[in-house]
């Protein structure tokens, strides 16, 4: 590729670039972002050539287009570059949730829709910023395209292909498919996560719970310390289907409450036993 | 120490064990446990000197005995040895709860109960048995020790001292203190990621579910490959704690479950950055 251009220099979008650039795939390595300090940290970092100044010049002979801002901005990006791509210009995205990303593209790109082929990185740290960014953040783990009908299958394949390119293996799911599985394996988590933290921030006596919470409480709020904005659209974006896994969640939980207050080491047992044989299987695969 | 008795060489046990052998305070180990097979291993493994036949032997002339075993059968080895205790030997323990093992020394060691100083290490790991056990594995944790009234100091200060050599940082604080703590910076903790595994665990396209989960399912989850037999005893052990973290917890849950409904993006936000601004700054301590 002679151009690619990444509008979001984080933590996703640099590492594409990192990625690429380690492949030897792309000449030129052109950075948008939210404010003028993160695309200039982008650049002394080296994980952009240049910084953009023109989106509407700059899109219109790249190969490929990043959207790599939360997912909340993604409609603002697409309005922005839709009337000056151009035409073998391809466009794929970083975002967590599909489906709104998806509606957004046909609402903004209109009669260019096909030229978008949306993706999710399935690579989460809960560090950001371009100095989070790594060549190797993508090698080994799971790219999801959900390709458009109005995708050809040169223009998905070009798309797959840079993915692959950072190290990625690719998976195709439909958007809808797509959001119901991050609700229950992702978004789930990271909320439930946020709210054990938030509920012990409220206590008067936090300092000293915090004093002693140990490796268990690190891991399991490891995801609370994930970016605000970020989850904040996620939730927003994905709110239909992480409204039915909340809910699912608690009338679990309330059966494992209903459990200890009868005394009912069985019921715990059983259940407790059922989730170990679970996680110990997953982790061995 | 001329001789310490372990009961239950696990990885508590274990670690107990191989901690003070590496510090040099102990000339034989002697164990015993639930099952000639998880004792016979830990002498296999040298985790201890000899593996004990008749614990009223063992417990006349030992300096120290550590019961490590799942806080459900502290009873039961307590009233096993009670009736043979040298007056020199002291007991600790390492249950992760302390006012029911507290109840248990009561009933179960009568006016013995003085030389009881109940213990308990922070250093949760998510194996078990004596092969996972670690000379290192108290170095730089913190031990919580809740001395009872009948405690004399001197005994106090030994069964500190046992710890210190392991390498242990040592706190004080009341059983009711330290069961209160513990229900909200660990055992809810424990209890709702073994409730999000064993809700996914349901479903009919949980292998599907599972292939997409990554490095975040795989933190917040990793507690629930812990123990079924000791969770299911801690659970009981601090019923009316955790049951109050649990109704707090639902609380928390039932709030941002609603500003989620209400697409109430701001508190959203709110909820997710005081979460990820109190787990920052305890990662940084």
């Amino acid at each position: 590729m002679k151009k690619v251009v990444i509008c979001g220099v984080g933590l996703i979008g640099g590492s594409f670039a990192l990625g690429l650039r380690r492949a030897g795939v792309v000449n030129e390595i052109v950075g948008f972002g939210r404010s003028v300090a993160s695309v200039q940290q982008a650049l002394q970092l080296g994980v952009i050539d240049r910084v953009g100044e023109d989106i509407a010049t700059e899109v219109r002979d790249a190969d490929l287009v990043l959207l790599a801002t939360p997912v909340g901005s993604m409609a603002e990006w697409m309005a922005r570059i839709a009337p000056h791509l151009g035409a073998n210009t391809l466009v794929t995205d970083g975002g967590s949730t599909k489906t709104n990303v998806v509606q957004d593209a046909y609402a903004q790109l209109g009669n260019k829709v096909g030229q978008f082929v949306p993706a999710h990185p399935i690579a989460g740290a809960e560090k950001s910023g371009a100095s989070a960014a790594m060549a190797d953040l993508y090698v080994g783990k799971k790219v999801v395209i959900t390709p458009l009908p109005e995708n050809s299958p040169a223009a998905v394949q070009r798309v797959k292909d840079a993915w692959l390119a950072c190290g990625a293996h690719i998976f195709e799911l439909s958007h809808t498919e797509h959001d119901a599985i991050f609700a229950a394996v992702s978004h789930l988590p990271h909320l439930l996560s946020f709210a054990l933290v938030h509920d012990l921030a409220q206590r008067d006596n936090r300092e000293l719970l915090l004093s002693f919470a140990a490796s268990g409480f690190r891991d399991f709020t490891r995801i609370a310390a994930s970016s605000p904005d970020m989850w904040r659209d996620i939730s927003l974006a994905n709110r239909d289907a992480l409204l039915n896994e909340i809910t699912a969640y608690q009338v679990e939980l309330a059966s494992l409450r209903l459990a200890l207050q009868n005394s009912d080491g069985a019921a715990l047992h059983q259940i407790f036993s059922e989730a170990q044989a679970i996680r110990r299987d997953w982790l061995g695969k």
